[in-house]
């Protein structure tokens, strides 16, 4: 019932709040005796961390992970029970938000935290952080690397394909992303011009004290045909609630998504074609997903995050006496989240992808159909 | 870990395909001692019904509920126990489907329920069919009647939006609108003229054996701030879950959008105001949720649906044998979901809401800090 | 949340009132392309249903099963979708019950049914009646079938232990019991002369409008090592729950049981031995299961029924409006509830591994250490 | 999926092996604004700690409790969002265990592990030790003071009621005991004479590295008519559950349990009476339960746990490369886990009660009828 649990087979519960001691994951149902790379996920959440350049948070977190349970002490394989990962918290200065205590700041979760519960951890955010997010991507990581050991090909791209007025959608070839390209900037647009673009107004945005939103894609490569569970845990409808769970989020589109009403169905189909005994789609106008289910071809959808809510000027509020007031916001924030965003939302995708295979094999075995000479 | 089940507090589970013998519901949870109104239940089938109008599908279906527990036979109010109803499918010719058996139609969901159970009703789409959201909204209308009965000026209004090239976004006063002025055309548009060119594509595309898709805009009003569990069960999050379970649904945004991205921080925020000892926004950008908790605003979402996959030209596609043909589809469909896709539509806003309720009475109580004196 | 589900992955929702239309059950999460035997389904029913000797209640129901979806039309097979069974309630006569309807039958659910839901269907029992089963024992067979062709040698085998002063647990050879045995006598005792004195003591106590009470045992052979998951659903807890949400059922204990206490340790372990490349036990006073998890040998329980809370004496009670007074209860009961709840029990064990079996194929694979060469 | 959550609106999820860095647990659900008392939390796994008298296991853990997330840092309240307890595992030598990596401790979970998951941590049981329980009575103790703020005289009391041939059943007043009287002997058995006979049996078998089960008994206080969920997590159920779910126990029953076989129906069922407007009934034969709900009367079960399995004389085995051979167990160990079961069994039983209470208040509001006037 309550609701920090993701995933009914592969079960991520994430606790933390961003100025207590500590963030972190128990991953519950992973798969026993997989030799659980953890360098690999300690550079995942390396991605993710503050820090890294000019365009995010100056907050300083070394994020280092540390494995509670769940691993065997000799081989470091996984060992079927409960994995719990923990980051401390290091830098918990929180008197930058004093001002917040009282004062709920716009289009941020303080009213609704003090709606819902009665009281709120004020300091930076609280358990409505990003810094929550930590969790997600460190057993994201774990995820990801069960599936690239199961799923030949199985690769998860996201990258910033839009900021503000800066759209690259069309200047990059969705199907060919790789990982060091996005990385290759710290925007993560992989396309240079329009990152170089992107970079100079999200600078110029952070010294008027303002901030800017845009557009993550995501494509997942080598999701096998028969994922997803009819008829409410579709594989899209759980990817929309894994994306929309994340901070700064407001929207997702699957394949053609809302340029689909601009078609008609004959021009919107997508048309099976068997190449080399391999069901294929003409085209992939519905993103690798139809009815629900994994069609085998690439796994596409994009992602709007609306502009950080904290901006460094004044703006009129409200407190939690009833009054109106004007805050002035300080502290440590992104100007942009969708750099860091941008390997929360290959976690989250793993997450989905990950639960969606273990449910599909206990309920149908492995390999099922879709995935076997028949 | 099926996906069958939608909520975990009001906990709904549908039944039935397309051509077996019936479709229907079990609600488990529902608050006891809640006097149900069945005919408003039926009403609101009907609203989905097929056979309402030249812009629906032909099949003849009556629709008729019968409720076959839950409810105290003399007062008929809720007992508290699982109320489980029935729809019996009437009209199951299935001989116009046989060209279907083998062959995968495109963009259906045929061949993904092939690839993952290895096997498929496949006589008018099966379980895939838009006729398993008849349980939906038969319980997403017994949600309806609870929530009206607890939230002052709680009501959910849906309607088409937009259909192909005919947008009525900017015409329509998307608080204004009202169930009786989306029901006065069978399109479910709101707008008049917009009505009226809609329906002429519609009839346009149905002549041509093609089809069209569209928006629907979601509307709920009385959503007390408080709702959705941070962090994965979002009151965003599971509404995007609910919208993306629906057949034909391609994406979803909220409040501002995908359009979020068009402003800066400073442009996009809700400013908080205390009026008359309520806290508002001055704007609603948000779509009456931030950080995943209601906020007492209008609830405000935005969903596109593909054009219908079926339509009557041939098509290339392939069978289940491993070879490349021609479809002819025939049998009967909508030439555009959309109208139908209204109720079935809120019938999912009402569910999660309502489980949003109960989960929140559960943990914190009922009435919680945000509405009450405090 | 509400408790109207069993299972995790074989998901398991009753549904309906003794005296409603009907009773029946949801299955969600049944593996695909399996030729169900429904005619199989319907005969444990047989086993269950009223009427069938002068041991137990007359009501006379014909329990005629329905199939409402999630088969396939023309195979039979399980589509892996939900399959709903319905069986309607054709003897509805509540008159005798009017008495019911505010007193507060002494052991009988009544009271807790008022106290927690405020209302409740007093026919019958309405959802606390055993008639709920009939759900159970449908999904139950089902489970039971797919046990059966997955695992060489499975088999669940109940039958009536002990009733009141007659107890038969020395003289039956448990691992040996067939279910043949147990129907060959209207009591399902498989011990000839205890079932004579057992018949005997339930004519007896009926003929006096008094009840009897006893134990029922079970054993399940057949169970592949490596069932139950650690730690909160253990094979023996689930089974625990299982068993204790049977009306009347007061007890459970696995293996040695409460007879535990009388051994020292050296006594009573099992001590583990290869025998033909097969892990097996030297004894079995774990029941089959240690520390959660199945090991291979015949997983062996024991249960109690309490007397039947409904007999025909006058009895001090209470009423619904604070007053004291004598209950003269009337209508049709079981004076002994043990002979109808054997196919009960084997229904609620089977759905027990069923889950449980379907929760390590999605965790682990199938074939998983345990049952394969190492 | 998997197993290590319990609850539905309380969940708690423990996480640890014996022997890795450390064990504890995330409760998610909690009710927010609550002054949670950490010393008292301290206070109940110093009970359960080892070391604690010559009766139990030497191993030195001092169990220091450190919160990671889920309250205030001002206030201590609980903040309605996922409280993480973390107990560090200090003594973690593991030399002693070496001879158990290849071989199976009979009557202990080391095959189960193996035959589920294909490895296991061995040292010291890992995963399957009781060491796990930390998590369990940590969250219990969270639970049992939210309990006793909201029902008065609520009181949840454990005791060892029998070891071995020591049964002080008949020499103790069960509605009258104290966790005072309790902890006043090691042995936790609050009838001083049967104490001493016990704590003498302990020393004996464990001078003889032989060990002893026995009895515990457990009466909850205070719990409110209307509690448990039928039809499959009734009251009794999910107790049934909780205990089958403790290490060592192999049977539980509630109020006359096994016994009730020995009474007829007349003699068994307990009347109601209404006396100063409470309902009671006149005997407590159900224990407090009744259909799977609380009726307002002392929850009452007993639960049998079986000797120690580690025992220090050799013993014939088996290892895990199919050799029959023999076990000199070495290490630490409890020669009788009751003493210590005690604040265990305390603890599942307030998480069954807490998790029933938010349920309950999810479903019908907080006050329910069965607790309000009429």
């Amino acid at each position: 019932m309550p609701g920090n649990t993701f995933g009914e087979a592969f079960r991520v519960t994430t606790f933390g709040e961003s100025h207590g001691p500590a963030v972190g994951c128990v991953i519950d149902g992973c798969p026993p005796g997989f030799a659980l790379d953890l360098a690999a996920v300690q550079a995942q959440l390396a991605r993710r961390r503050p820090g890294q350049s000019k365009l995010v948070t100056p907050r300083d977190e070394e994020d280092r992970i540390e494995a509670l349970s769940g691993l065997d002490r000799e081989s470091g394989r996984t060992l079927g029970t409960p994995i719990a990962l923990l980051v401390r918290n290091s830098d918990q200065r929180s008197s930058s938000y004093a001002e917040w205590k009282h004062i709920y700041r716009p289009s941020h979760a303080d009213f609704g935290y003090d709606a819902k519960y009665g009281l709120r951890a004020w300091e930076g955010g609280g358990r409505s952080s990003a810094r929550e997010t930590v969790g997600r991507v460190a057993a994201g990581a774990v995820a990801e690397q069960l599936l690239a050991a199961r799923f030949p090909g199985f690769a998860i791209t996201a990258w910033v394909e839009r900021v503000h007025t800066t759209d690259a959608r069309m200047l990059i070839d969705h199907l060919a992303v790789t990982r060091a390209q996005v990385d290759a900037s710290p925007t993560r647009c992989p396309h240079p011009a329009s990152a170089a673009a992107i970079e100079t107004a999200i600078l110029a945005a952070k010294a008027q004290g303002d901030s800017l939103g845009g557009n993550v894609r995501l494509v997942i490569h080598g999701v096998p045909p028969g994922l997803g569970e009819p008829v409410f845990d579709k594989l899209d409808a759980l990817l929309a609630q894994a994306m929309l769970s994340l901070p700064a989020c407001k929207g997702v589109e699957f394949g053609s998504g809302f340029a689909a009403a601009d078609s008609t169905g004959l021009q919107h189909n997508d048309q099976y074609v068997w190449i080399d005994g391999r069901m294929t789609t003409a085209s992939n106008r519905s993103g690798g997903i139809q009815g629900g289910i994994s069609n085998g071809m690439a796994v596409d959808l994009r992602l709007v995050f609306k502009p950080t809510a904290t901006v460094l000027k004044p703006q009129p509020s409200a407190d939690d006496q009833g009054n109106n007031v004007t805050l002035q916001a300080k502290g440590r924030h992104d100007p942009c989240v969708l750099p860091r965003a941008v390997p929360i939302v290959e976690a989250m995708a793993a997450l989905v992808i990950m639960d969606s295979w273990l449910r599909q094999r206990g309920q149908v075995g492995d390999p099922w159909p879709g995935i076997q000479p028949r």
